[in-house]
């Protein structure tokens, strides 16, 4: 929507129906935090199909982007929750991150990504990370009130070995989602609902470098009146019990794909 | 999406399931101009099913909207751009404003708006209109690209005998829309592709006052460096014919409604 | 600075060399709580020749701005922390209130008010109030960390004659500043360094409307990474003891001066 | 000001005292492009005191900085416009670039880099550039308004040997501005009214690449109702004649110096 104005564009769509081959571009920053927590706490966040994959570990990302080519060079920041999942349909038995939400800072992808893609998109401001000796500290809020605090120290470079073999590691299938659409004026019956997979095939994207070191993640209890459409996601990971912290990371990378392979699961 | 936190909220649909009445806000701010153009460019924006009704007079409304329920008090802003239209479905006949468009300033109730209601909602920043000597300007931007310039002068109140007069207009039915939701993976088709309508009854939006003048709207030709996502929908109104202007109006008003009662067309 | 592209713009001048009546124009809208506190505690934040006048009680004032003449019709946003003081010169002998800092959320009239008045004008983001079943939601932030929560409740509209009342009370000389320049390269002595006055007599201002109601102020305990520039002003009100709640007002006005009339103090 | 809460914090004092040696921070993208106009347009900018040196030759520079130590690793933007000058003092004869002006796009380093230093600060916006097959645009908006465009295309990165002769170019003695202080209430007499000179030395600032490219720049001619504090700032530019593009080039360096050696020139 709007289509009465010619295709609509975006990510897989731009002027005179070219496409974007994500190649050499976005650049992103991407600052990433893991957890062990309590599978029934993560279990209880899964829809109706999926299940946990091994450990209950909770991953929080936050991804700084410029240089988008169908933003015309724009960028915009994401901050997203997954953990590892599986999805049992008919017909497809795929594993990989569950993606609970994504947080953006631009609209304009938000509304593509959730009714294109089925990602659980939201918006909230998230500003370029502060860094202060050797810390880098990212934070999201949503009209003046602070919902997160990710801290991340120490960070260590790989060496090129190290950096290699880190991408070596077995792949999963992809990045999973569920697409629900409500249907208008009948309010408790969905117009889309399906489980979707973002498969984890992407040739073009490229990670330039790499840093480990430790970290630290808080969301913030909230009320309603903070955050009138959102309380209730960010309280549920208010909640998740931090058993024990795992991996923190940086890297940078180039590179990324249109997400036209984007594909509904049965 | 995400639906797996719970209960979604939003303008239907408060914590603990509340709803919200409307009454006695939000409050608003409206600024209206009105001109007549070609019907030919405008029944090119017109999806299948629909036509012109009467005159080809294009509406466009700049509202800025304070002490919003459902967003526990917080306000956002909007543009949209309607004409006159008749939806004639299979069952469905109705008359009312068609909705090419409409802007808002903050992400939260864009993709609420979209996927529940079917309303066009797209993003751009909408800041607080200038006031300078009796002429209020009001403009749309997008990563500070200005695509639009609104301006009114020469504001008249009108006496509390003329304010009743122009409520007693005949009402149409309502505002009419287009939802299209596409289908992940299958780029050409739509999970969602249906008429709707916001009908017009609204008994506790109350106007306090009306004023009338005279004014001018402005739609930038734009490339798609500018407007990446959206050039197209802003050069389709660049290039309306200007005819005549006729009403520009400013008015204040509180209440709404939640839009309940929006309903899908056949 | 810069001075040497022509006469620089500002409240007392604008293009031209043309002045500004400030009639009618702004519009503001005032949020005031008064609370009483510790004198010393006041006292220690006395620059030379200032001394506490009455009670110990302090207003935190927060002021929406629209429809400023000098910025061509747009408006900004003001939080400031005032109380009672005497500034006793080898000339002068003034009561009014002391100025301590006045937050504004635009950088153009933070400069010209510091470097040509002596206000005492820091910068963070006074985002539109939050408004929802009859209270009122003030907040500060800087750089996404909130660092001020003002609620005020329960407001009921004075009457004609209470609000008539109400200005009758007997007017104090004016608001109190000291500005301070540092000498560049010197930085232990000043360029600058008086008492200023803010006369009262502003004939323009007209009050509209009144409400009282009651209200709470946190300031909230900072560190210098929440807020660098700073965390010691804030820290200096979060440390102030609340020992009783004093008036909480709002109020609607039209009507300012530009100011042409701040002097020097003796 | 305010002084009466303890020493102020800023560039050249941290809390308790403390101070910032800029080494490897902040991290600087700089954009910069030059061109050849008339010597008499450039002249009518200079204050008294202070004469042309060599080609009248403008260097307009975007600047993209973060990780700055003094914000506690937050960052900021600038954009400054200068060009070849003398200062004949009664004692000091130095030759440098005249800083005309330098937008920035947050309050707080303005007002203590007008005060302190005697830099020409104002404020705008100044949003992280576009960057789009191989061209990278840089804007500067107001309040929705946008004032400059400054494109870069076919940078090529220098080698190291490139890099090096580029950095041993015969510097000059440092950045020239004037600093200028109005007397409160004295409106046409100044508190303060003198040449300041920020010393070329910088030996903590590294440049770690270095692109050559071609770009244009191009300032708006404004109105009053456009830019209502600094449009003849903008027109100033917008008048001046581009002869010749000289110059267009991107660098990125780290570490800068706390200017703390900022002097009066006599």
């Amino acid at each position: 929507m709007p289509t009465h104005f010619g295709p609509s564009l975006g990510p897989r769509q731009g002027p005179n129906g070219r496409t974007f081959d994500c190649k050499n571009a976005p650049k992103t920053r991407e600052y990433s935090i893991s957890f062990l927590t309590n599978a029934s706490q993560l279990e209880a966040m899964l829809p109706e199909g999926f299940e946990l994959a091994g450990e209950p570990v909770v991953t929080v990302e936050a991804v700084y982007m410029t240089e988008i080519q169908w933003l015309a060079g724009h960028g915009y920041n994401l901050l997203g929750v997954s953990f590892p999942a599986t999805f049992n349909g008919k017909q497809d038995h795929v594993t990989g991150r569950f993606l609970t939400v994504l947080w953006e800072n631009l609209a304009d992808p938000i509304f593509t990504g959730r009714e294109e893609l089925g990602f659980a998109k939201i918006y909230c401001e998230l500003p370029e990370p502060r860094v202060y000796e050797g810390q880098t500290h990212c934070i999201a809020t949503w009209k003046g009130y602070k919902f997160m605090d990710m801290k991340i120290d120490n960070l260590k470079q790989l060496s090129e070995e190290e950096l290699k073999a880190s991408q070596n590691a077995p792949a999963d299938d992809g990045i999973l989602h569920y697409k629900y659409i409500l249907r208008t004026g009948d309010w408790h019956n969905a117009d889309v609902s399906y489980a979707v997979l973002t498969p984890s095939y992407t040739p073009n994207r490229v990670v330039k470098a790499k840093w480990q070191g430790q970290g630290t993640v808080e969301f913030h209890k909230s009320l309603w009146e903070d955050l009138p459409t959102t309380y209730h996601i960010v309280n549920a990971f208010a909640e998740l019990e931090i058993k024990e912290y795992r991996e923190a990371t940086m890297l940078k990378a180039v590179g990324a794909k249109d997400l036209n392979d984007q594909r509904i699961l049965q």
